[in-house]
């Protein structure tokens, strides 16, 4: 593989990471502001995670301006590991103590919007940290949405690209229209935050707690800073405002775009949502009636926390209003599936994504047609457009991928000592970047403070390998790719 | 669909249930010669339900004999759930006082090969009853490897096919040479089942319990004498022999039946069997080594009880040597693992079978390479064999299929109020054929008595997915099969 390739990949990833490194001295303000020390663990991290990405941006200069698409898996896989050990640093300085696989953990958690947590006693936490926490989340959010809409569908990986399917009618060079989504993009993703915001505080949160929440809704990540969750602000008004910005992340971004872009509403008529939200209303309303019917909760509580529980899983924030372990087990199990399933492409969500689920219905109904028929032609659609053999190819490599690596995690956790609940479900919670796992452990109520650092390894690779589709990784880990 | 294509299926599954009644005579001439009071129910049952068939089998002689594809999936599916009712009815009016779902269930875990048992205190049931679980196991395991190499290839649902390939080293038609395989396989079948009644006996089992274990093993069942199993007999002898067998049932009968008629080997190398193997040996020294080092288990114990246990779930038996939940968390979460992965085709085992995860490896390692060049070929293979899209689609389709179907399984028996473990691991080993679950209640050192009727109901429509490798299920589920 040629050098400059490398460099131009190093040259990015760098970068990225001394943004990351500028955003730093928010939480580093806060701190000064609420007068705690360890306002001076964020300066300076920033600055010395900013001197050496300047430093590696200086000596990776100049290299090929020409892009490819081994450059491209290249740039996201170290793009996305950069960022989380550059992430990690002021964790792992900080007045918390964490150790290093605790400290990039907690990096990996934020920016891949996961939010599982090894921080435990959140109440009482620095507030810079807690911030840091909700920044990462932020950021991720924009991370992977930028992923999704620009990089996956050219790198064949997402299988589905709007932007594609759109460059007909635009007289824009393909550069101009990335400029005007993105800008486009970050615009409707303040207003969500700021809205969010506004809200949150109305109905009580402090600012601070406000606006840490809207961030984490927002993009779908699941830190809180408080270590009940959003059980500690006992509002159900609160659940459904966040159920409702939990629900509008994990929608195609693309979708909004059009519409602030154009002004056309056409793409809501996307499969991907109508399937996402039927299956959340579906599970929703099952685990709001087996509470109302078995449990005996009230009508609007039960509403409130099903709706909820139900749009944190799905929209893979992993947020709790209380300890759904103990609703009983069939809250258990639909939690355990809704975890593998999560929310449209395009969106700030992880898990497999409702569009998968629509191409291997597709594929398996015309699959069972032919062996029926083996002469007929039978094709297979997603909506109205057709769907080649190859996109549904990828959809099931990603699935069995997925199912592969969840088993062998799985069996890694056990041999680690971990009972079958924790170690199935911590692995699917981190695969699809959902945050909250199953058991006593690391269940709602839980956290991931007790976890071993080998285990904490390994579930940030994990998390890692979800938020980027899977076959990104794979790919890279391929001999072939590395063969020039 | 035409009235015919019924009579004809009706006819033929008619023949099987007349065959499976004579086969009642088995176990009451045992109940007589024990003195056991039951060898009435099994006579009563095997006149009546023997009447009823020749009835049948006269209601609807003269059908078609035209042979489709659509009636080939009808047989199927109408054949396997008519023997299953027939098997139900001596335990259904037995002096056990099973209910009609228990009585179903058993008999399903029967011909299924699964070996889940709904009674309990085996040591003091009837031996007629004993008998005709094992006569159940032995006589499914004909049907199975019968089903494997003669309809399952035609029907396209199996994906690979010995014979077809073989086809042109022949000069006889294709019934002759069914008949003269068939006539192999049952020789075959009948040497192994003897050798291993003779072998249990020598190792000190009574005649009894060698007989009933011998037909157990060699199908691949897990039905036992015994509530503890071939634990009872307390031998490590006995279990490296249980070991060979099961290792040999799940290997491709094919290759012994080419060696038989033939004389030839070199299917041997077919790429399955290998694989298998591997992976038997890999997981059984993983449990084998975790035993010694962490548990302090003398190594032959280990060793034994190691290869014993995986192989057990390997090869989809479900027999156990121990409660090995006991053994740690590693060993559970590799058991639970090897529940869904299975034997090779063309063999009693169930589950997902080598040849699907060769496929499905090399379908992804070739994707992965179309990802890093699109415009490159990259061909799929099986061994040396071309694998085409449409078998490659089908192993895709095989294994979503049965992921969507454990999850939703697992949800209906969360809620019937089953903890998640018992859930998921209940409709693992039933859509496998292994048997044997995890937990307190479906654990190795437990049984399926204490489910309630409707899941005893979902674990039998399961286990005959399973068995008929859920896709013969699910196209005769297509409204298109039954449009004219």
């Amino acid at each position: 593989m040629h050098a400059p390739l490398y460099q131009t990949a190093i040259n990015i990833a760098a970068k990225a990471a001394f943004y990351l490194s500028l955003a730093m001295l928010l939480p580093a303000a806060v701190d000064l502001f609420y007068g705690h020390p360890n306002w001076r663990v964020f300066a300076g991290s920033a600055f010395a995670t900013g001197g050496l990405s300047l430093l590696a941006i200086a000596a990776t200069q100049g290299g090929s301006p020409l892009f490819s698409r081994k450059m491209g898996f290249l740039v996201v896989n170290l793009l996305w590991i950069v960022v989380s050990l550059v992430g990690a640093v002021p964790f792992w300085l900080s007045s918390l103590k964490l150790d290093f696989a605790k400290a990039f953990f907690e990096s990996v958690s934020g920016i891949t919007t996961t939010g599982s947590t090894v921080i435990s006693g959140l109440d009482h936490a620095p507030p810079g940290i807690l911030l840091w926490r909700s920044v990462l989340h932020w950021l991720g959010g924009i991370g992977i949405v930028a992923l999704g809409l620009f990089v996956m569908p050219y790198l064949r990986v997402g299988g589905m690209s709007f932007f594609k399917m759109e460059s007909s009618d635009t007289t824009e060079k393909p550069f101009a229209r990335i400029v005007t989504f993105t800008r486009a993009f970050i615009l409707i993703y303040v207003v969500m935050t700021v809205t969010c915001t506004i809200i949150f505080s109305y109905l009580g949160m402090s600012r601070f707690d406000a606006i840490n929440h809207a961030m984490s809704t927002v993009a779908t990540g699941g830190f809180s800073t408080h270590d009940a969750s959003l059980g500690y602000f006992n509002s159900l008004p609160i659940l459904w405002v966040a159920t409702f910005f939990m629900t509008l992340s994990s929608l195609p971004f693309s979708v909004l775009i059009l519409f602030i872009v154009r002004g056309r509403l056409d793409t809501l008529k996307d499969p991907q949502i109508i399937v996402f939200l039927s299956y959340l209303t579906a599970l929703a309303l099952a685990a709001s009636l087996y509470q109302r019917i078995v449990n005996g909760v009230s009508a609007h509580e039960a509403l409130a926390h099903g709706f909820f529980t139900v749009s944190s899983i799905l929209s893979t924030t992993g947020f709790a209003s209380d300890d759904y372990m103990l609703w009983g087990e069939f809250i258990v199990a639909l939690a355990f599936a809704a975890t593998f399933m999560g929310g449209c492409s395009g969106s700030t969500a992880g898990g497999m994504k409702a569009y998968r689920f629509i191409i291997i219905f597709n594929s398996i109904r015309a699959g069972l047609f032919k062996l029926i028929y083996p002469n007929a032609v039978h094709t297979v659609r997603y909506g109205k457009t057709l769907v080649d053999i190859d996109v549904q190819r990828t959809v099931f490599m990603f699935f069995t991928a997925y199912m592969f690596i969840w088993a062998f995690g799985s069996l890694a956790m056990g041999a680690m000592g971990y009972d079958l609940v924790t170690a199935v479900s911590a692995v699917a919670t981190a695969l699809s970047n959902v945050g909250a796992g199953l058991g006593p452990i690391i269940g709602p109520a839980g956290n991931f403070s007790t976890l071993t650092d080998p285990a904490l390894y390994l579930l940030s690779l994990m998390m890692l390998l979800g938020r980027l589709e899977i076959l990104t990784v794979l790919v890279i880990l391929t001999p072939l790719f590395w063969r020039d």
